[in-house]
């Protein structure tokens, strides 16, 4: 296996974002490209990644390979980067990683490769109610407003407007948009959906979006909430367990 | 009562400074805007704040309204306002105050009224000796100096010069001003006039000032000082007792 | 004594560098400018300081000055200095040392002189096998790619390559950049040289290096690395002990 990405920034965004939720991860590489499905250390939130083959310079690859990798280590070497730098990922004898960052210098890193026997993770199908697609602030405002109050939100999505609420005895939060705003993109709504999530969870899903990020949101009551947007030109979804009211 | 400004700038720029020393108090709003007069816990320092009537968009109140808040709770709030976004302050049901932060999207926040029974605070009225109008940095620089050697300064003027200066076992510290410099811009000295005054709550004091604002400086010896600034188009005025030398 | 410079810089940039490694030191001034040698407490480094009498606007000096003072002290003062300030050093009464910073604001700063007993320090005199110039990055961005996996790495010089190199249970880093680089400016190798160095100490000892500087490197194996550089006007040069392998 030899992949080569013409620059780093890709995967510098990309890492920086899935370390928010992940420690150890399994990445595949196969004919697609690099791709990752990781479940978080409480297993609240799921992570899809996929980094297609066209972004590679060069993608030498028979079959697929499974590569274990701690991903802060793995972020570590990538953000030592310069700009310029080609990027080149291969597996080295003794279960090793290597990872070289090609300038007027030449530097190889090299790390160990983990035995991550993985349980199968779910591949979540939902029949969501609702999908609209919105630019990044609408919700990721939402969320830090509401985090000055507590550590769960109300989402809810409606023929109307998007409703981002809570409260506590610091205060009340009511964040209303409406669907026709220009921060609106597109939509799809079948029925109202309305679902509690962990505000921290929700900062960290929303890491790697910028203000110009369009973000798919898919919202069912009482469901997994999915957000998916593109870094660069990779995807990341993700799946957010919602907390039920009993 | 409801009163709506334009963008949140003078708003946030003023609570930045007024939490440095106060957490609870009292805001007046009646005819001629809204006010603040409050007095740190400690008792050294007391702010007068005024924003007028003519900075809002719409204003509207039938006598005088007081509001009890938590200032770091509104800071907080405010902080969240994009600059576009128009800021409607309300008083609502059961006790609350109402923030409405209004853009693209209409983010409500509802905090809890408080009930303050302020002793009435003093209406400092002293002759002072000593008038004179700044750029900023004259004062906080010196301040800034001073602050590397100890923790109060002395702040004396004279018919010359402004001098601060201070002495401990680390070092001495002695910083003169000429009147005649291009940053005095205004000047009344009856008598020459020298206080000790504490250098954390100076700092404090000057949190809401630029590199450019116009500072008047009021001193008479071994009496409080006076320091008035425009922030935005609202004022700011502290009035700082002095440690007497025994 | 009364020393002159025109601005703060030389003198900012320089206790920078100098503070990360010595705490106490003995500048001595005398007719060729001000200097200071000093070692770290753990006598591991050895700094070689000298700014030329040419950097001062005047330079008023009889026979020859010893101040024992604190760098972390003077680099404070210094940092308070703006930009257009000139920075005037004067030998005050009763065992003083009197920095002033002459704007439109006159700051006189007074400090105690030390008396330290230096035992004389070593003047090292090497017959190194390899010269390099090189852009400080070279150098720099190996150190710091190397402080992922470890505390020590080997640097080696031969013919054809800067080889900067390191292993750990962490991982392994082999940076190689060739003589023939652009980032290599200058080079005499007698014979190939490779010793073991503090990754710790080398990231202070380049601390006042920027991406332009020009740092010259003398290695031999198993013996004190020498780098020197210019900080603006003024030169500083390292002598940093080797690890030696048992």
């Amino acid at each position: 296996m030899k992949l080569i990405l013409p620059d780093s920034k890709v995967l510098k965004q990309s890492l920086d974002a899935i370390a928010e939720l992940i420690t150890d991860a399994e990445f595949v590489v196969n004919e697609y490209g690099l791709s990752l499905k990781a479940i978080d250390p409480s297993q609240i939130a799921l992570v899809v990644y996929n980094l297609p083959r066209d972004s590679f310079e060069d993608f030498k690859i028979t079959g697929q390979k499974k590569l274990g990798l701690n991903i802060p280590s793995l972020q570590q070497i990538i953000r030592r980067a310069k700009p310029e730098d080609k990027v080149i990922l291969e597996v080295g004898t003794n279960k090793r990683f290597n990872v070289t960052l090609q300038g007027t210098t030449k530097r190889s890193f090299s790390i160990n490769l983990l035995d991550l026997s993985n349980s199968e993770l779910p591949n979540p199908s939902i029949n969501y109610d609702v999908f609209i697609k919105v630019r990044a602030p609408v919700l990721a405002d939402g969320v830090k407003d509401a985090a000055l109050f507590a550590s769960y939100l109300t989402l809810k999505i409606d023929n109307e407007n998007i409703i981002i609420s809570t409260t506590s005895t610091k205060g009340e939060l009511n964040s209303e948009t409406s669907l026709t705003s220009v921060e609106v993109l597109d939509k799809d709504i079948k029925n109202e959906a309305r679902s509690i999530y962990s505000i921290d969870f929700l900062e960290s899903l929303l890491k790697g979006a910028t203000n110009d990020t369009e973000l798919e949101i898919y919202l069912k009551t009482d469901a997994p909430l999915k957000l998916k947007y593109k870094i660069q030109e990779s995807t990341i979804q993700y799946f957010l367990a919602p907390r039920i009211e009993e």
